[in-house]
């Protein structure tokens, strides 16, 4: 299965000519998530050949303006390419109001049902779920209700060895207990256990999101373990206190994060437009972490792999 | 005096991965005005090395969402770069309510004063004008009221041959009289013509927008003789019915328009998502008027020079 997340705009409130707002692609096998969508989203997705109708689930993690400017011209641009299919939104319940008054204004015909998925301020909880992976939110910390997300692969089913199905005549129904852990009684009544028949799943695999946020300890034991984890870092140390005062993260205090919580890998993002070079910012999360990466806009991050 | 228009997006609604919405900024010397916003506008500005804070006029065509979706971002960016010159927004009436609608829900602080122009339908009406430039709006034929720009130079006064200032002893109020034209009654009382003293005056220079919009004669009196005309081609002839039915031109129309309106350069923009290779287009406009090209994102045009 693909799991991957392509950064698409890596910028603070303020876009800059290097960097856009605030936008990213989960892809999982054949799905494809969006989370936030600040302005220009629609032209990042088409620049980095991603299909438009592919995404089917949008998650908006707080209400500024540069998660949010984007949606407008997408909602519409999927009405002009005639979309049939659902389309599911996650976010302040605000929200809604706010595309209704658009679309009332724009006079705009929704070729498609748009289901809107309401977050609650503070809420912990599942948003997908289907066989392989599941969605979860979780609140973060900042001016307004703000929530991250964590994407999570389910167990997986035990990998059982080819030449055992054959050796043994295994049926296909036993073959599906067996990667679920059961052990096999063989045609002639032996007992074979399931360690003799299997071997190890592969391991699963998560990546969360988090921004935008203050320094917020409470986040780690969602994030815990996380192959990949997208924190915002908007400033540098000697920020510290315009950190505090707008509740935004330090490059450091990211990475503190991200130690604490045991994570694999450290991608950050958000930088604000003051720093022309954000070298420093990663020098600084790499004192407390060093598997960190500046992300790249137009970048692909398999879930699962180190940098 | 620099006298250019930088284009900075040239797609209809549904923008690719090769253009971006609708918006091009005119610069007079130090003064810039930036007609239409579509989304990604204030990225492509930076981009474009345009400074955000040089812009004290926006004129909005119509209230379709490829003209418009940039703005509320780009607004939001005044604000917070702390901007306190006034900012003077050309558009129909019900874009006020849009503003403000946004600016309550995202709770925006404003910094700097919005002053807001009602442009009434089918209305023609001088919008801007100083000592050097007029603009001047007139009517489109599309499907919701929509308007194009005329800008303009004043007439010149007429260069004034140096030496004819010793030579004659000119005062420097006489300067100015002789440059609108008067002659000169010399020290000794002789009559010396205006035409032995000066040099014509350098060309009046003046440039035309129009999108969105039909095939539309009526715009031909406004835009008459002028150096450039952005004139919207979102069709190749082959889909003239489509072009009738959702009232575009196709970019010979376009080219029909330059021809009969005797303008010295034509360029086309607003090109359908269904055209990847717009060259055809040209091809068919140029059929009806040779100084054509298709607008380059990015690219500054000088009013004035041939192409």
């Amino acid at each position: 299965m693909d799991f991957s997340v392509t950064i698409l705009g890596t910028s603070s409130a303020v876009p800059n000519s290097q960097r856009n707002p605030s936008s990213q692609v989960v892809r999982y096998n054949s799905n494809y998530f969006l989370i936030d969508c600040g302005e220009g989203t629609q032209i990042q997705l088409r620049r980095n050949k991603i299909n438009l109708s592919k995404i089917n689930h949008i998650f908006i993690s707080h209400l500024h303006g540069d998660h949010v400017y984007g949606l407008f011209g997408l909602l519409s641009t999927y009405s002009m390419l005639g979309r049939e299919k659902d389309l599911n939104i996650y976010a302040d319940a605000k929200l809604k109001d706010l595309i209704a008054y658009h679309n009332d204004f724009f006079n705009n015909k929704i070729s498609y049902k748009l289901i809107f998925h309401a977050l609650k301020e503070g809420d912990t909880e599942i948003l997908f779920e289907d066989k392989l992976l599941s969605i979860k939110m979780f609140p973060l910390k900042h001016s307004i209700a703000t929530h991250g997300f964590v994407f999570k692969e389910k167990e997986k089913q035990r990998n059982i060895k080819k030449y055992k199905i054959e050796e043994f005549n295994i049926s296909v129904s036993q073959i599906n207990e067996i990667k679920n852990g059961s052990d096999l009684i063989s045609q002639e009544g032996k007992l074979v256990l399931n360690k003799e028949l299997t071997t190890d799943p592969e391991p699963v695999r998560s990546f969360a999101y988090c921004s935008d946020t203050a320094y917020f300890p409470n986040v780690i034991d969602e994030i815990k373990n996380v192959d990949l984890l997208y924190h915002e870092a908007t400033f540098m140390n000697k920020d510290i206190k315009r950190a505090y005062k707008t509740l935004h993260s330090t490059a450091e205090q990211a990475a503190s994060i991200a130690e604490i919580s045991e994570v694999k890998n450290l991608l950050l993002g958000h930088f604000s437009t003051r720093y022309n070079n954000i070298d420093p910012l990663l020098a600084e999360a790499k004192v407390k972490f060093e598997n960190t990466e500046i992300a790249q806009e137009g970048k692909e991050y398999q879930i699962g792999l180190d940098f």
